[in-house]
């Protein structure tokens, strides 16, 4: 493969708080805001609380998931008094770190959520970007403390529900719960990130290699009565915090409050977020994926 | 010493829900409930949720925290148009399974709860009743899949802010998620407890012995920002998770947003619901306690 030039990666968003009970982000950057970490050598950072009010209230969102605000309908959608204040909020954010897809957006903007899931770090593209997959590649490298994996969503970018370039995923942890693991985890990512930056910026070259994704391929519901439509099962014990493990037919899925296990039937495929709180609301039990491989050629900053 | 007599214990209340977003008691009890558990033998059970609008919208409480409205002010104040709905709600359940402390109040509540925190399974006692005390020395040695231990709290039956005569509390456990092994140990407690019930009223003797318990002896807060009161650090590494292991001097307590590390000093205590989200408002990282021996009785039941 032919090295591939990109221009530098001068313009950095961190942000925590997308979600308002994932407190690993906001003190993320609480404490890059408290040591003025927003101009680090070649990148200067933006780092921003994105759901102030959800945070004040410790929940998930308050009128509308935030992560599902940044489309071109709803950004380009005109305020009234009726608009949610999520809704507003993105307009906001995406006037103060975009606009979307344009000449002015950040070059890079790094998202930090939590998950309830035994998913350790998860970092989620919205696209097969050479750049983003080699950070990935350097983060999973250089991180010792947890497993780092990568989710591909397959979205076009237009339409992707979410602003950001990169979502870091990190858990398991319950929400409106601060572990320090958890944060450690996060802020050492965020630092590798930046270093990772610093070296592209001043001309090094990044090799040629592979790495592995996940791409999901469907989602898994709970069991539910069919009058009520409540849920009659909960992830059987020897699924529940099994995520990436392969899931293969004959494996037990659920376990019945009256204590029935449900196998799974299927293709061999990887569990993921398994049991993840948001998702009940979602109607999703955990995601299935399959895992592919993706080589990215050497990648180096583009000269002028 | 002598062998205790009690009346027969036929009247049993299960609750669950009393917090909305503590999952595990809601889910045994609609599951009592679809079995219609209501009358087994010797004993008749009243199953509530004692919370639904929290429960509906997973949260907490909707006002007021349910679990700090059973003082006897709170139950004899009265209802206007401002009173908190859990505020009505406790007098609702007083009036359903008590009223508290009189003839007429069943003879034993458990109230279901979970925690975030290591916890396994714990039962919280408001005063030392043999009864209840023999059935947590029951539950203990028939229990394998968890520890099972017991909280004494100090305060004056009157004054306790809670209405039930045993809480059962299981962990760790997210808030807004359910856990199939956390659902099995508490509906394995319940089990455990109703069967104790039918041997006491059909006329076993319960030998005399000893169990252990935890009295807390004082509460400790985060290290916080004394201008923004915000927190600076969260539970160190070493202590998380560490539930009922003694702390002793010099032990890392609280590892910081910037890295140090904390140390505990003072007298060697047991740490407990360490790192749960519901303290975070309360102001408490974990509670220290002591352990105590309490020397049981046998017990009987009262012959006519």
């Amino acid at each position: 493969m032919e090295n591939a030039t990109f221009s530098p990666v001068s313009r950095v968003a961190i942000c925590g708080g997308t979600h308002g009970n994932e407190m690993t982000g906001m003190y993320v950057v609480r404490e890059m805001q408290r040591q003025e970490a927003d101009q680090t050598g070649s990148v200067s950072i933006t780092t921003v609380i994105s759901n102030p009010r959800a945070v004040e209230v410790c929940r998930r969102y308050t009128e509308r998931d935030l992560n599902r605000c940044f489309t071109k309908a709803l950004l380009s959608s005109p305020i009234t008094d009726s608009t949610p204040y999520e809704v507003r909020r993105a307009q906001e954010i995406n006037a103060l770190l975009g606009p979307k897809e344009s000449q002015e957006a950040v070059d890079l903007l790094c998202d930090l959520h939590n998950t309830t899931a035994n998913m350790g770090m998860c970092l989620i593209f919205y696209s097969l970007d050479w750049l983003t997959l080699h950070i990935y590649k350097y983060i999973q490298s250089n991180m010792t403390s947890a497993p780092v994996r990568a989710l591909l969503m397959s979205s076009p970018k237009s339409e992707a529900y979410s602003l950001e370039s990169v979502a870091i995923e990190v858990g398991p942890q319950p929400n409106g719960v601060l572990r320090a693991d958890i944060f450690n985890m996060a802020k050492e990512a965020v630092d590798h990130t930046i270093e990772w930056l610093h070296k592209f910026n001043s001309g090094s070259t990044f090799e040629e290699g592979e790495v592995e994704a996940y791409t999901v391929v469907k989602s898994v519901d709970y069991p539910r009565d069919p009058t009520t439509n409540e849920i009659t099962a909960t992830i059987h014990p020897e699924l529940q915090d099994n995520d990436f493990k392969l899931l293969q037919p004959g494996d037990p899925m659920f376990l019945s409050f009256s204590g029935e296990t449900v196998k799974y039937e299927g293709e061999d495929l990887h569990p993921l977020f398994i049991n993840e709180c948001a998702y009940y609301e979602k109607k999703i039990a955990f995601h299935l994926a399959k895992k592919i491989t993706v080589t990215l050629p050497s990648i180096s900053v583009k000269k002028d």
